[in-house]
């Protein structure tokens, strides 16, 4: 069915074609439930406006993030990028495929990485925050958390979260670098996942364990240097009891928290004592500077097999509310993305 | 009475005399209160043992520091500085006097900054972590907080608890920076000298404000790029949404928590949009490179009234359990100290 609809485009320019879309139905409270979102069907004209500098994209393949779950929340003030609207469509960054294009750095057939709405058909205005790719297997994110963890040959590094999309890289890219790796998963076929298919040192299923703080002395009886922290409340708390001093947190994300009307309490005077320093960094930020170099050396690494990497894939738009849901059930291996169309 | 005494030991080296120490009566639970300290007469003999390097001070000024809260509990694992005993003597960074000693660096008379015992007299086995002083008017966490922070001329900058005993000084010290300072204190008397007698830009009454949130909108405008953060919890959680992108945050302390079981909840996923950067720092790791260059600094803008320096000085080391206590209170201006000995 999307290979049909990609013939169709080739021969109807300017014409009306339908659109799926997932929207927000409302605003969320606690856990999301796919009857927050609806698949809708609109319509789209594939066409840009002429003399503009907008491409028109066929979405590929949808990336589910944990922190969407943030955005389905209505905020009083503006965060890093706006809330979700109901009757509106979702977004995140996704792969494309460059339909129409009144942009001279982009032509029919180019993939592309970028902002574009969770339906069939994107139109963007302005493509500069797009980036052309060679390889739409692995998200930049993961290149960007190991910069600000600046982990060194021999330190110990935690991966909260370390199946999921981000973590499966980082605890890799670690142990690259000659680090003793540890993460921390919801399930034993991920645990055992991490220590054969990843590599990683050691791994621990959390929701076996009775006392996260015992379980991270277990597995870092040195403590930590540097933690890839995804999860935030009660493993964060964990974890910095059992960082070392000096050690560094970098912030990912904190899915534990997103499902919350309040934050769990963590125990932010360990900062003090150890001089542990704790950084957010969003993948916007890193995206000019190093994605040519993330891509050439993932796609390295890739190739000589020295990164493995596992996804899920959902297959059909209809299919995106469940996929998204299923995060924070821990239902996917890997990254979680929906094939709206292979080609 | 203090003078008296010192007379004596001039003439009394081998002596056994009174030593008044405050111990710890039990571990405490919620808000400390003077019946979990004791004031009782020990006894000490004037004399280091011979051929050791120990020192035997007299202390003149005790320390009262919130943090302090943190080692009345009993911890399960060690902190950074082990926990009081119950039956034990307290002891905190203090500015004692040297009356004998058995290390070359140190002689009758010398006026020292250290960890020592709130007592009279204490005997320093190592005195490897003592600095000799030329000014005891004012600790060296004054300093190495605007160091961590890396505030800049034109930066927005927040301080909470800021007519406290590292608040007022960290504050004065962004002004001479040049950046635009704002401090929360408890009371309108606090709040009218942080705005006259210490010069900050702004000011307000944290009890007054129904909301933290829109105290600092009102005060930052466009937001805040660096926080000297004393308190934690909601004024935290206040300080996470109000900073700008790259913003700074200086842990030094969290005296909102150090009585609660369990933290306060705060917002950590505003580090991840906003590549916020938090980290703690310990006087301890930068005294030995600063010492010295703050002191002849600090001395330098006290004598140019640059700087001005309030302390809250109790009389008597009986009044030492009622000045600890009142920090959680906020009765003090400025630095709690307990006058043990004038000299």
């Amino acid at each position: 069915m999307a290979s049909s609809a990609a013939a169709v485009v080739a021969e109807a320019e300017g014409e009306e074609v339908t659109n799926r879309q997932v929207i927000l139905k409302r605003y969320v409270t606690g856990c999301p439930t796919v009857d927050d979102m609806e698949v809708v069907a609109g319509a789209v004209r594939l066409a840009v406006p002429p003399g503009s500098a907008a491409v028109l994209v066929k979405n590929l393949y949808l990336s589910c993030d944990p922190f969407m779950r943030t955005r389905m929340t209505r905020h009083s003030e503006p965060g890093f990028v706006p809330d979700y609207v109901p009757g509106k469509v979702l977004d995140t960054c996704n792969v494309s495929k460059v339909v129409l294009s009144g942009h001279p750095d982009f032509k029919p057939g180019d993939l592309l990485w970028g902002v574009t709405g969770w339906e069939e058909y994107s139109l963007i205005p302005n493509p500069v925050f797009c980036h052309r790719i060679n390889h739409h297997e692995f998200p930049l994110s993961y290149y960007t958390g190991v910069l600000v963890g600046k982990a060194k040959k021999g330190e110990y590094v935690f991966v909260s979260a370390a199946a999921g999309a981000v973590g499966q890289i980082v605890g890799q890219l670690a142990k690259l670098t000659g680090c003793y790796v540890v993460g921390s998963a919801g399930s034993d076929h991920k645990v055992n996942l991490l220590k054969t298919k990843f590599g990683f040192d050691d791994a621990f299923n959390y929701k076996k364990e009775l006392d996260l703080n015992a379980a991270l002395k277990r597995c870092f009886p040195h403590g930590i240097d540097v933690h890839f922290e995804n999860v935030g409340g009660a493993m964060l708390d964990a974890v910095l009891r059992n960082m070392r001093p000096r050690g560094r947190i970098a912030v990912c994300g904190q899915v534990s928290q997103y499902n919350l009307e309040r934050p769990d309490g963590v125990d932010l005077f360990q900062l003090v004592g150890k001089h542990i320093r704790m950084e957010g960094f969003l993948v916007s930020e890193y995206a000019g500077e190093y994605y040519r170099r993330f891509e050439e050396e993932m796609a390295r690494y890739l190739k000589e097999g020295k990164v493995v990497y596992v996804e899920e894939v959902a297959e059909g738009i209809e299919a995106a509310p469940a996929a998204l849901v299923g995060l924070f059930a821990g239902r996917n291996v890997g990254k979680q993305v929906v094939a709206v169309a292979r080609e």
